[in-house]
């Protein structure tokens, strides 16, 4: 359970709309962005310097990550066997994000970030996103600021750490080390160039507009808990009805008898669904063309894999060559919440993916991708709340997947809240559960998928 | 955590040393025994009936399982690349124990069950003991007692409920469904033929004496804890002064502080260690031969991998036939128990093994494997305690394996408490816990791996 000091501490931050600290968040990521120079272009994949293409497409030091071919058989979904690309990134990064309290209020400490693939290139970012290779310094770039903080931690108070999955549909077993580190009120922390410390609802209104927080800064964000033992105190409760829903919903459902009756459900699942999959050559995938420049699929679905070259002034380095992943545009996840029994609860899913470490997690209510489907018939269940009546609409925001792998790659973030009497026809694989439920789960480990926690983040 | 209630049940179950409902667990366990007729022979592995070996060795329904090669890579231990073969069984089983209260104690119903390689072919095993292609009765044997306690638990007190892994030395991430179910005390429980009730204690006292207790059956024990909040009451403490102490450590260290320190450390451990592992054909194996009979190690080391034929009058199907892994013999286990601060504690290693889900979980003391060494030089870290002095041993039991699917696999069980004043000099990798931590980390998921487990039953 999270420690309920936190809790509270965490709730009265996202009360807070503005700070001394950063008087103007969008201004700080404006003036970051136009400081530093960044360009991306298109280079043909099989003449990426410092790449080799063969069996797989892999960094000549070895390192980094490889693009590989899988085949995977399933009887989860509507199609029971294809091969396709994938991510390759077996190190365990760190995605950890440092907290302090300033002011009698919990600020945490934001980088604006340069990432290739995002759409608005400059994001709020995780005090420090680094994978192995970064921090032990592969390349030779700067170090990575702020890491001692998460690599020497044990005189620290560590308020979460674990290690979280990643876009399961992209990436074999990729996870990252998720961590939130708290410094003493006493202790001076630098704010280097390109960082400021933001309160919780300074991050709250940057991710309800979207493309400014960034996808390793949503899956730790997504660790917070409001849950404390008494309920929230009176000069804590949001004004925000809808807030005030989600507060509340964080202190229901955490208890070890609903997580075991949770984590049963999941095994009942996972033992209904099968998934093999196997690392091939890229040649021997079907159904997808191997060029010189791009790999795609032979009806242009799902995505492409493509080379690009970055030149960038605000980065480790200033420039670098890599393959990335571009998925079809207008991907969708949504989330439907109702409120029941007078608490809020939101509707999961398990779903398998193909590189999720233990087959399937809880993903949110509709993953909605247009390359997967043919035509209207091939939406998944539930996909018509995507265009739900306006008034129930809590959230619409596009955010960025991993824009140091994926390019252009934004996708649809929908949060719905269905009437208390509207009755939802879910198949078995979904269920209700409470955002207390969920947080207990995400600190066990891999229970919830990446999109699911960056739908929760966007709920904080 | 553990409900308490069943925490002081199992507790006073564990003094239970006899009862009426078998009087004689040595004597129920030989009269099964000979009441059947077993037969175990080795034939060639290109000529198995119903399997056909090629790239991988697999059943011709495509279920089961498989035997197949892969290559290893790793920073962990002496051996940095090797390929073997490995056991490759995807489906996920129920490993499931009924429980019940009967004249005020808690019983567990255990099935007498002959398991073609173990070294005493019939043993306790747990009351349902069967893979997903069993109970989905493939090859139409007769269906599983028992079988529908645990497929529809929704009304029913699921006490424990896991997946966990099971040998990944010798198993590509395999992992069982762990259950522990209660039946009201008003429930009437047809007792099959080959069934039994027998207490806790009386498990104990199988488990001392080694090769009584299958290894089916100690992964679902290894799920009970003592702990409870208040400690045991007075009627409740153990005569016996080491068992008092084991009973005293599963009360400490539970708290989620604790387990929140020790899943830091292990994330720690898992991004020093490196793990890459693919599936390749059985023939791309260096150092292996691949007979018609057998496939063996070129020095003989590690294991073999064998062709058996089985009749048995006491299974599903009385005759079939199989491959299985025979380990090189003389496996050792050992766990190292110390008082240190007024409780027990064991000190447990984070472990890299191939066929893990998630590249290392906590392991034993030590494993002592004479087939992985050339030489005493190579013995591993604190190996020296295997041979303690005798009046340091409080366990040394001979257990088997999986006798389903490992022939003569049988794992010498040591547990050595050495005094409070002896300093033990580990490595970085390996750390103290309780048995309540210990406990609260096997809820959570895969962090306790097989061996380590076994060797806690054997606590119990």
């Amino acid at each position: 359970m999270p420690e309920p000091m936190f809790s509270r501490a965490f709730l009265a931050s996202s009360l807070a709309s503005d700070t001394a600290m950063t008087p103007d968040p969008d201004a700080f990521l404006k003036e970051r962005s136009a400081s530093a120079t960044h360009r991306v272009d298109e280079v043909p994949l099989n003449a990426l310097p410092g790449w080799r293409a063969d069996d797989a497409i892999v960094h000549d030091s070895g390192r980094f990550f490889s693009v590989e071919g899988v085949s995977v058989r399933t009887n989860f979904g509507p199609v029971p066997e294809w091969t396709q690309p994938i991510i390759v990134q077996p190190d365990i990064g760190i995605l950890g994000i440092l907290v302090k309290r300033i002011g009698g209020v919990h600020h945490f400490l934001m980088q604006a970030k340069m990432e290739p693939g995002n759409s608005d290139l400059v994001q709020y970012a995780a005090t420090v996103q680094a994978t192995q290779s970064n921090y032990e310094r592969v390349h030779g770039g700067r170090s990575t600021p702020y890491l001692d903080y998460f690599l020497e931690h044990a005189e620290r108070r560590v308020v979460f750490d674990q290690l979280l999955s990643e876009h399961g549909d992209w990436y074999l077993f990729k996870r990252n080390r998720n961590m939130i580190v708290e410094v003493p009120e006493d202790e001076d922390v630098p704010v280097a160039e390109d960082f400021t410390w933001l309160t919780l609802g300074q991050l709250r209104r940057q991710l309800q507009r979207g493309n400014r927080v960034n996808m390793n800064a949503r899956t730790v964000l997504s660790a917070i808990s409001y849950a404390t033992a008494d309920g929230p105190a009176a000069d804590d409760e949001p004004r925000d009805p809808f807030h005030r829903q989600v507060v509340e919903s964080h202190t229901v459902g955490g208890e070890d008898a609903e997580v075991s009756a949770a984590i049963t459900w999941l095994i009942d699942q996972k033992a209904k669904y099968t998934l093999d999959v196997r690392r091939i050559p890229l040649d021997d995938m079907h159904e997808w063309v191997r060029g010189t420049d791009v790999i795609r699929h032979l009806e242009d679905r799902y995505f492409r894999i493509v080379g690009t070259s970055v030149t960038a002034t605000s980065r480790e380095v200033s420039t670098w060559s890599q393959p990335m992943l571009e998925p079809t545009p207008g991907n969708v996840v949504a989330l439907l919440c109702q409120r029941q029994s007078g608490v809020l609860r939101v509707l999961v899913q398990a779903m398998v993916q193909p590189g999720l470490t233990d087959r399937l997690e809880l993903a949110g209510t509709v993953h909605l991708s247009p390359g997967r489907y043919t035509g209207p018939e091939d939406r998944p269940p539930l996909a018509d709340y995507v265009d739900a009546p306006e008034s129930w609409v809590r959230l619409d925001a596009s955010q960025s997947e991993d824009g140091g792998r994926f390019l252009r790659a934004d996708t649809r973030h929908l949060v719905v809240e269905v009437p208390e009497d509207h009755v939802v026809q879910a198949p078995d694989n979904y269920r209700w559960m409470t955002l207390g439920l969920l947080s207990r789960l995400m600190r066990a480990g891999y229970y919830v998928n990446i999109e699911a926690r960056s739908l929760i983040a966007c709920l904080l």
